[in-house]
């Protein structure tokens, strides 16, 4: 048993469907959420540079006395997951095996469509972890850039948001897929357009629930889980402007996350 | 007389606009453009972030003796021009004024629409100019945020681009504007479609021409302007990512402006 909070970070807001599937899952768990709005986005900087913000990241979250720490990031997983666990003394989860794991249970036809942004695709991080698992299943890739600021425009349901995903998602469906994956924290968010738009014979994977769930695992296997009545908290925090983390988080939270502390800058010079 | 080169400077690619009219206006001059794409964007940072930024930025270019200075971002331009003016032995100009200016001599019906991102539209800072020009100018304005991923995605006539026009702008069109600034330097790339969605009657002003015709005014107004014959040099510098650089900005250079520099990052902690 351990009261501390859980670390869970991101390039920006988008790990906040992260933040909120640990919250339904483990509801009795802490949890310290940091975006580094003030270099938001990582995805198009180079693998050096993200691996350099994520360690600041990640001495500031143990700094927090956190007793584990989720990357909510697909960009962060991709280029710094292996370089944090060896610099870390609590574990570390990414979000990108749990949600390989999770699209490889599920599909039947070892065919699997992953979308994310351009630079977790250029990554090929989900088809290697997927081919890892199974070296004999099919992995159909595509970049979708838009769908993070169509989701951040909060055009969740709009006629655009359809006509970019009917452009994006119209060659994967006949590929044969039977499950896709939604590598990037924001896409869960679109969920119920991504749906329709796919049909009801693909699976959707939202890693954000898949990571959730390999957090419970490992915090019940290394006996860190919260005592039953430890008094829960909540701590929101961003490398810059609080109050535009706050309102575009509400779109992700169903409602603002206030109070947003800003992080104290020290070694984080954003 | 003055052989030096002009340092132009953006927060990533989209300045490259203000850099392909600034070589068509004044062939002999030399310029260094540099990106600071370890950062991009700007926009959604807050203004004292920014001035932080720009004067980095500044630091860098006046140590590459450059003579003259463009701000070829709408978002420096409007948190940090006054700044950037008083720390400077060169001239700066911005991007803002000269618009605005184009747009108020443009008119008849002194109603003028602004585009731009998010955070130029919330600085109002083209309204402001427009009305210190013209204090009776009704200004219709309209934050675009959805222009910058999709010129980048290279969709500059793309289906879903229109429809994400057509949703930007219709509004615009019932207030009887007779020009519309384009606000952000990535949106001269969607001209001929911008053109189309608000019909005939509606003058585009391009803040990148406005912009390299106010610096030639400077320069020769102070005796500035390279000699005939000198030698023109061109240089493109980023502070992450040259290979990314080169790649989206040959969507802006109708050739890539290779090769690009990596900037010495010494002060510049990104």
């Amino acid at each position: 048993m351990n009261s501390g909070a859980i670390g869970i970070f991101d390039s920006g807001i988008g790990g906040l469907t992260v933040a909120a599937a640990v919250r339904q899952l483990l509801p009795n768990e802490s949890t310290i959420y940091i975006g580094d709005t003030a270099r938001v986005p990582y995805g198009p900087k180079s693998p050096e540079t993200v691996r350099r913000y994520a360690r600041e990241i990640l001495d500031w979250l143990l700094h927090q006395d956190v007793k584990a720490i989720v990357v909510a990031c697909n960009t962060v997983s991709a280029h710094a997951l292996d370089d944090l666990r060896t610099r870390s003394p609590v574990p570390v989860i990414g979000v990108i095996k749990p949600g390989a794991r999770a699209a490889a249970h599920a599909t039947t036809t070892n065919t699997v469509g992953v979308i994310g942004t351009a630079g977790t695709i250029a990554s090929g991080a989900y088809r290697i972890a997927l081919q890892r698992i199974n070296p004999a299943m099919r992995v159909v890739e595509q970049a979708c850039p838009l769908f993070v600021p169509l989701v951040e425009e909060g055009w969740l349901d709009h006629e655009a948001t359809r006509f970019v995903a009917e452009e994006y998602l119209r060659p994967m469906r006949n590929h044969g897929i039977d499950v896709l994956v939604l590598g990037c924290t924001h896409y869960p968010m679109l969920k119920p357009l991504l749906r329709e738009v796919m049909g009801p014979e693909v699976q959707l994977i939202d890693s954000a629930e898949a990571t959730a769930g390999e957090l419970a695992r490992v915090l019940n296997e290394l006996g860190l889980v919260a005592p039953a009545r430890s008094a829960v908290t909540q701590r929101w925090v961003a490398t810059d402007d609080p109050a535009r983390f706050a309102k575009v988080g509400a779109v992700f939270m169903s409602g603002s996350p206030a109070p947003v502390e800003l992080a104290e800058l020290g070694k984080l010079d954003a």
